[in-house]
């Protein structure tokens, strides 16, 4: 196999090697990265463009390693039926300096040869292009061909290493929370619930397969929490669920979430610095890994965000309490459809208004009310305007990106507020961990695809997931 | 945030500030691993054990960092009523070189604050006794404060982060592939079916929250086959479900898999490459970030398991065909529940006996019947005994690690076998993946749990998951 780093250092080891086994496979990236001309090399991958002139032949070759193509220089007489658009190719050849400024490398062929032919007329991308976002989400299984999902794919992936990297970098074990799981975390949505299909098809007597009622995870935290209790630092990142409305450009039934937990932490900035870090560590690491994917969106789909998003990194995002907010929103020359009161839940207009009014950038909202928020949120012991220790970041053109909180660990507050909830006998294992060695600690979520939302300025939810598996046609 | 990498920066950054704020915070490991003695440290973590003699108070301290815990030496008078086995504590005063030849340095205790007392009672663990496993299998809240179950959860967490290392490091795309799906790929086994609540208790004729049945994946494999129409090389890493036995030690209904696909791969062989090359590459990882951790298991859970995994890493794993295999088996002195014959699926009594026969090695069987393989698999185009290009590797004590195969990427193959199936119809997003730039492509899997198992050596694969959600009673 020749990996990214392999491909060179093979193609030097091979140089002696007999003619027939000479050539060496090089993806389109390195071929555009190298420094030096070289013979008998062998590129794979499938045409973007042909364009046919009476002296040459010009192909543009991609095979997913970078947004850019290798221009391919034929002689005619290279030409075939098959070589279309959409096309799967092995183009054998030397590698050159490009005349063309735009380009370092160009591969001047020897051969090419259809590995795959197309059926152009009923492929339905179509040479040089520009298809709309909502055109290619009707093709879940071909979607991945268009460049914008190309740099949607690569730029996921880069994000969801260097989510990795972060917290690897920082000590912390990476703790696969359970998927199924019988407890619903706080009633944080509507639940997914799990059968095998001949359950699902019997009457309310039968037995489930689990002996209790299983339901797909809306958060992998309750776990976390369990191993904040041997581990001072975990995190997870993996799907979750939620059976909520379909048709929204926010939501989605299955999505992915980063959820850290830090043990002996009393300050809920402890946590907020840690949400700070890590979006920016991850987006610097995303921009320099992926420029010229990035720059396809933020050239074609949100022109204004790159400026944006070089002042959010440069500038420590803005904190305001819950008690600001609502006075900022009472002072608002803005009239809201839900008028802003202390004790209310903010609202998207709300949320909307409090990032513009902060200029546009992210903004800690800390302290809630007591009673807008679950049972394991630490209690501020404030009055009268009785606040938990729970935060949430906003963030322009998406909401709410993160929330976290200190959790409520000692024993007394926790099994009086369940007790008064009817939930203390379901949370009897939660109540456990704080009898034995409970300390202070307090944690976040943050959505992944409304990150990706963010960064990319992406409007819709279903274009920066592999497959936009929530729009009923598509599920594949 | 102190992260690992950053405790000590920021000790010698603080050097200067005022005796109050001076206290670095280290983690256990951190103040283990330190170089030079130092003053003003702060340690947190949860006891291990208290060792009280007339002269001095000994302390050992966890904090899930390492598995060796950090010692503490501190005068009788700082012992208190709270300080016992379980309960979080923390631990301000100087670090000082040990004078015990297996301990690098150790904490001179200046003050001992009890943060969360423990109930020695009611915990489940005692204070230096080696629980079995399953008796901590029995308390999926509390498992992670015992050493192995420690020491399990770093090294999967290291293997996690080493899986993904290798796939970025050789230039593969990373694809969270879908876990609500309605492909049953293959049909491989029981599925799992989504529902929401309400549906779930109502009748047949109602309408599904997808519009059509959906469940939860059991492969990723042909939703990475699509991505692999536009990227060489691609993989994933997440959960896939199996409706299936629970009582078994080696399966799970929830486990981890990982998968890649490879275009423009015409030979097997480059496919058992990067399976051999992730087993070898991952475990030496493993071993070298985690030594005590993999010793704790090489010591007391499986023996013999150091030598033979330093002799599996040293060698090339053996080949031999599906053919080879039968003939092995019919030649063999033992008798067999299910007779060896060739066109039957290779028994677990028989997959013994062939890693037996090879020495006690990962093997690699090929070229499996074609009656025996699912529709995608590429056909030899052999016979009279007609083979598919499918690939499993087995190893000891666990059987079936990795499967793998060529996929069939010749449409008129391909169509005439759906339509023998009777799938051609619900496969026609998978016979349109073949019509436009189709090319030789394979890739396999590799689950997860049974990794850890192999290489640590343990019999039940409960014991290598988080929570041990499948114990019907542990299901949090």
């Amino acid at each position: 196999m020749l990996g990214a780093r392999g491909g060179w250092q093979a193609f030097r080891r091979c140089a002696s090697l007999p003619r027939a086994q000479r050539a060496v496979r090089l993806r389109v990236r390195e071929a555009l990265e190298a420094r030096e001309p070289a013979s008998e090399v062998k590129v794979q991958g499938w045409v973007r463009s042909v364009r046919s002139q009476k002296e040459v032949l010009f192909l543009h070759i991609n095979d997913g390693s970078s947004l850019e193509n290798l221009q391919v220089v034929a002689d005619p007489s290279l030409e075939n039926r098959d070589l279309t658009f959409g096309s799967a190719v092995e183009v054998q050849g030397k590698l050159v300096k490009s005349p063309h400024r735009m380009q370092n490398m160009e591969l001047k062929a020897e051969t090419i040869r259809v590995v795959g032919p197309c059926d152009t007329w009923s492929f339905p991308l179509k040479m040089k292009e520009r298809h709309p976002l909502e055109y290619v989400r009707q093709f879940p299984h071909l979607r991945c061909r268009n460049n914008t999902l190309g740099s949607l794919l690569r730029i996921r992936s880069e994000a969801t290493a260097a989510i990795h990297s972060f917290f690897q970098d920082n000590g912390y074990v990476h703790i696969h929370t359970p998927i199924i799981t019988s407890n619903d975390c706080e009633g944080a949505g509507e639940l997914f619930q799990i059968e095998t299909p001949n359950e699902a098809r019997e009457s309310a007597e039968k037995t489930h397969f689990f002996n209790v009622p299983a339901f797909l995870t809306v958060s992998g935290q309750l776990h976390l929490e369990v191993m904040a209790g041997a581990f001072t630092h975990v995190f997870t990142f993996g799907p979750t669920f939620r059976a909520e409305n379909s048709q929204s450009r926010r939501h989605l039934a299955e999505f992915y979430m980063v959820e850290a937990e830090l043990s002996f932490t009393e300050s809920l900035q402890d946590i907020m610095q840690v949400m700070e870090d890590l979006f920016k560590t991850v987006t610097s690491t995303v921009l320099s890994k992926c420029p010229r994917d990035v720059e396809l969106f933020h050239k074609y789909i949100a022109p204004t965000q790159k400026d944006r998003l070089e002042q959010v990194l440069k500038n420590k995002f803005v904190t305001i309490s819950y008690n600001e907010a609502v006075e900022i929103l009472k002072q608002a020359s803005q009239t809201f459809a839900f008028k802003p009161e202390w004790g209310s839940d903010l609202q998207t207009e709300h949320e909307k208004y409090l990032v513009k009014h902060c200029g546009e950038v992210p903004v800690f909202v800390i302290n809630y009310p007591y009673d807008l928020k679950p049972f394991y949120m630490r209690d501020n012991e404030d009055g009268p305007q009785h606040t938990v220790a729970a935060v949430d970041l906003l963030v322009p053109g998406i909401g709410e990106l993160c929330g976290g909180s200190l959790r409520e660990e000692r024993l007394p507050f926790l099994e009086s507020r369940l007790q008064r909830l009817g939930l203390a006998d379901a949370y009897q294992w939660y109540l456990d961990l704080r009898k034995f060695g409970s300390v202070p600690h307090g944690g976040f979520g943050m959505g992944f695809e409304r990150y990706l939302q963010y960064i990319l300025g992406v409007d819709n939810i279903k274009d920066v997931i592999p497959f936009p598996r929530f729009s009923h046609s598509c599920l594949l």
